[in-house]
């Protein structure tokens, strides 16, 4: 791990996003500056784990002791269920993960505070103190990936829900049928807008005869309909994805006009996978999103891109475990 | 105002509704016990409608004083957005009401620290301390009348959002089309399960020549259709009345499983007008909600009539007065 700044006699934290895919660690200071980063895959099989997380930090532990850094704090981000008061992972159906005591296994190995979240509550946070959503007090960071949820921001804190499920932004019904959601229900907005959703409207037009440069886009990537490639075809004037595109920022604007009128939200901030299209699906959202607003949010609610890019979850673990230190970040 | 039990040096506050018809006055201790209350009519001036509150609230004070009883709060609660650390009423379209200093000018009149309120919040306020809600720190009243909205309780404590706006549940969008709404757009929860939308539609059925003994019974009222005559006809089995109902119910499902799903609530308690219909509208709801949530809320969500009744408003108010002043409510 090689470090960008000397950090000798800093104070540091950890944040760990524990992804399906891969497992990004950050070495920050309470500013959100990044010092340091490692990245390595997610084991496929869900009991390795706890040892490659307990790897990865040692790892982390050990390069920031070489530097004479001081650790003191560790900030792991989950996509799933945690018990934040207890650190204990509830459920987290991607990873294979069922009533696992992380902060306990974390904290009993290296002796250093740990605080487990959810990585889009977590996101949700490091967007609302050092990205799009500075200045901010109740905002909606909605992530928009295989699955869409929303990490709520309320009063500045983030919030987590009588029993910490909140946010199942992508099961809020925006119509009484429409396609079947994986959930079991129908009219899902994660059924419509999330990245298969999409994938699955494309291929099924194209299975349906319409002419699309996504055809060649996929022949030639040798690959599925990702959201890159209906970018792409977008910005080369493609009928099909614009349309697709079109249709997802609609139901996506229906829903996020839905959640600020019932919140009173001041800010939607857009991240995950889909949201690597940027303005071509931001754009439309923001169009389409005053026409589904009371009139008195039409003028001051802002819909912004993510600043922190990837990095929001791991950067905002790393935030929620000073502020359960009870150290003030800046 | 005659009391109902000896009050002669209680600590006791003053809960008073001011609603859209009439202004309810609430005598009450920390236990929500009512001790007196006094109920006039809201003056059609909206500028008459300062000194009727002033009014109300000298006889009341008058009494208390003559009786014995000290009353260390005033608590007010209101049909529009106001700013709960000013006190200010920004604007109660009902009422006619914009940008009135309501707290400044009740304690500058009778000394006497007083909060202002939004009513639906401080009804839930009131359930959730002493009515239904008992023992939940998460849940949402909803109250559907002439509109729909919620009050929500989160992390035991009233929830205002950043411009102290939240709670407009009538302006989720259940489908991308739908009927008008009266906020000029389609498809409005508002716009499908209000009172005046189950008038409208049981009108429409009617002009359409559908057989209904609601027809006889607005004849013998001499009125237009409304909740209890809707709740009569169904009562008597007739099928529009069910038919318009189950809808209803449908609607309601639909949208409360999406806030449940979202926010992560324990409880839904139902009140308003359309609400005395009771388990009539009640046991449909919680039917149907089963199928519009995700597993892990399907057995143990509660959607329970409001307890309090038509003085949830009134006890609200005056509890969250009290809580103002730093005073234990028991």
């Amino acid at each position: 791990m090689n470090f960008n700044m000397d950090v000798s006699n800093h104070d540091l934290m950890i944040g760990l996003d524990l992804g399906g895919t891969k497992i990004l660690g950050l070495v920050v200071d309470r500013n959100a500056q990044v010092y340091a980063r490692i990245q390595v895959p997610t084991p496929r099989v869900s009991e390795q784990i706890e040892n490659q997380v307990l790897s990865v930090l040692r790892e982390m532990l050990e390069s920031c002791s070489s530097k004479g850094a001081r650790i003191i704090a560790i900030g792991i981000g989950i996509p799933g269920y945690v018990n934040p008061e207890t650190g204990v992972v509830i459920g987290a159906g991607n990873l294979g993960i069922e009533n696992l005591p992380l902060r306990k296994i974390v904290f009993d190995s290296f002796s250093i505070q740990t605080h487990v979240v959810h990585d889009v509550r977590a996101a949700a946070l490091g967007e609302t103190m050092f990205g799009a959503g500075r200045g901010k007090n109740y905002l909606g960071y909605v992530n928009i990936g295989t699955g869409i949820s929303v990490g709520l921001v309320l009063d500045g804190k983030i919030y987590n829900g009588a029993a910490s499920r909140a946010g199942e932004f992508g099961h809020i019904r925006i119509t009484k049928d429409g396609p079947l959601c994986s959930c079991g229900s129908r009219g899902c907005l994660e059924a419509l807008a999330s990245g298969p959703a999409v994938a699955g409207r494309i291929n099924n037009a194209i299975l349906n005869g319409r002419k699309s440069l996504i055809t060649d886009l996929i022949a030639n990537d040798g690959a599925e309909v990702k959201g890159e490639i209906v970018a792409e075809a977008a910005k080369l004037g493609d009928q099909l994805a614009l349309d697709v595109i079109d249709e997802t920022a609609e139901y996506l604007a229906l829903s996020i006009g839905s959640l600020i009128n019932v919140l009173d939200l001041e800010s939607i901030i857009i991240g995950g996978g889909l949201a690597n299209m940027g303005d071509l699906l931001i754009s439309p959202i923001r169009n389409k999103l005053a026409k589904y607003l009371l009139a008195e949010y039409k003028d001051n609610v802002s819909v912004l891109p993510a600043e922190l890019g990837s990095d929001s979850g791991a950067i905002g673990a790393a935030i929620a475990s000073c502020i359960e230190l009870g150290q003030q970040t800046n």
